[in-house]
Order: structure tokens, then sequence, then C-alpha cells
């Protein structure tokens, strides 16, 4: 999971990208995962954070719970949309369907941090009978879920890029 | 910290808003923390992830370290723009001010979620001596920017709104 194949430079804090420091005290180095790395170390998660933006350009963020298959995650509402007007993400995906997930792993030991982000399509399933697989999906990784099935609708994102990145001492 | 004005109903997930479940297994709720309850939850965290979108209507999430100073929030790139062409959260604010941050807590006992989400502005600080108390800031933070010092630019967002919500049993 942890193979890395571009080294990118020292690395102080989250940032992408090579660094221009001409010296620093510590010499951590961010690499770049594959694909199939990012995309592994994601699923793994327990939460990520969705970032939507409506026809306002106003980016939103909210975190999920989520299920990865192959290049498409889902994650569900739990309550109809109808009862809740407030769901900026359901609205903001309706306006514009390109969406961007992300999971990070935070250690005051930089060498540790990594990150997983997901662009992609987003578009929601409200019908039943469509719902159902990705109901199961969430079902299997949430005890929660299994306990309380949610309602719906259920947010469906192709994925059509994983950038992941990782500090390495 | 903790003390919260509103019951919300029953919490499945990360959702927000009220749910509508007839029956739940756990009868979680949330609670919507007060302005002040939310600031101190998300400047005592060690990352949030900062939101953009450009004028492509992309959005776009990164995981930042960060300090607070009142509304004001402030977080530093570590390379010089001119470096970094693929700096898009520089890009999008430039682009369009308007940016989400958050932090959140997950749990797999769903009671002990939280999360804090702040809407704001943006603006990018370049000048070096504009930079400085910003950079004093993050290095009282982190101990990696005492050792060394980020190049800059600086991204300084001036909160509009603190929101947070709060899982109970």
């Amino acid at each position: 999971v942890l193979s890395s194949r571009t080294t990118l430079g020292k690395f102080t804090g989250f940032a992408e990208g090579t660094a221009a420091h001409a010296q620093t005290a510590r010499e951590n180095r961010i690499v770049r995962l594959t694909t199939e790395d990012a995309r592994v170390r994601f699923a793994a998660q327990r939460a990520a954070r969705l970032a939507t933006a409506g026809r306002d350009g106003q980016p939103h963020v909210v975190p999920v719970t989520f299920a990865v298959d192959g290049d498409r995650i889902c994650t569900a509402v739990d309550h109809k949309p109808k009862t809740t007007p407030n769901l900026r993400r359901l609205r903001n995906i309706a306006e514009n369907p390109r969406v961007t997930l992300l999971t990070d792993h935070y250690t005051d030991d930089w060498a540790g941090l990594w990150w997983v982000r997901v662009d992609g399509h987003a578009s929601v399933v409200t019908d039943d009978t469509a719902m159902q697989p990705y109901l199961d999906l969430l079902a299997e990784r949430y005890g929660q879920y299994r306990q309380a099935r949610p309602d719906g609708p259920v947010i469906v994102i192709e994925a059509e890029r994983w950038t992941g990145w990782s500090g390495s001492a």
C-alpha cells in the first residue's frame, strides 16, 4: 500500500508540490501515491469530507460516511430532502455535479501525514430500488446503518482522479 | 465548551438537520454548537480542510495547518507560488474569495462525532512584512514552523459564520 513513486522535495505541513527552502531543520519529503495506493488508503477510512459548490460559487464541505466500490463512491443522506431544506450538498450537486472528496491523516510528526483527494462527478439517487445496492455497501461498513438503514437519497460519485500524497522521513 | 443549545433530532452519521426516521436502534441526537463553542473546538484542532472553488466551479479541498485569532484564520504556504504552479487554492481564491473551512472528529461511537464549518472570505498576503504576524501565530502552534519558517504566501480567512454540530447520546 505504501509504495511511492516520486519524491517531490521537502515537506513542511500539508503543502503540495516542491518546496524551495534553502534549509529546513527537518528534512521531510513528500511522495506522490500511485492511484491504487491512493484508492486503498481512501477506502479504508471511516469518514471523508465532501466538497461541493453551487451556482453561486460558494464552496461547501461536510464530513460524510462512505463506501468505495472501484471508482464509485457512495454516501447516504439519512433523511428525506423534503424535510431538510438545508441540505446544501444536494442543492449544490443539482446545480453543479463537480465534487471533490478528501481523506487525510494528521500527526504532529509530519513524516506521517498523508491525504488523498478524489475529483469526480456526483449524482443523486432517489429511486428506492436503485438506492439499495449502495445502502448495502454502507451497511457492510457501518453498524449504525445495519441497525437503522438510511432513508436516502444516496449521493454517488464517479471518481475521475485519485490524487494522494504522503510525508516520509 | 460543550454547552449545547438546540436538540435537532436523531443523528445517524454526519447528516445535518432534523431526521425523519420513525425509529432508529440508537437514539443519538445532534446538537448545534454555539458560535463560541464552535470557534473554541475549531481553534484547538491541529489540521483543518480548506475548500475553495475557482471560476470553473470545480470545488477543491486541501488539508491545512492553521492558527485562529478571533474571527481571523491563517494558513501558510511553505513555498513561493512561482515555484508551484499547481497551487490551485491560490488561483481559486484569486478568482473567488469565498471559502469554507472544516474541522471534524470521527468516532465509531456516533454520539462522539462533531464538526465545525467556517464560511468566510479569503485573501492572499504576499508582502513579507504583512505576513510576519501570521507566521508568528503559526510558529507558536507548530514546532516545525519554528524550525523552518514558511516562505509564504499566507492565506487569511475572515470568518463570517461558525457553524458547529455535535452528536450526543
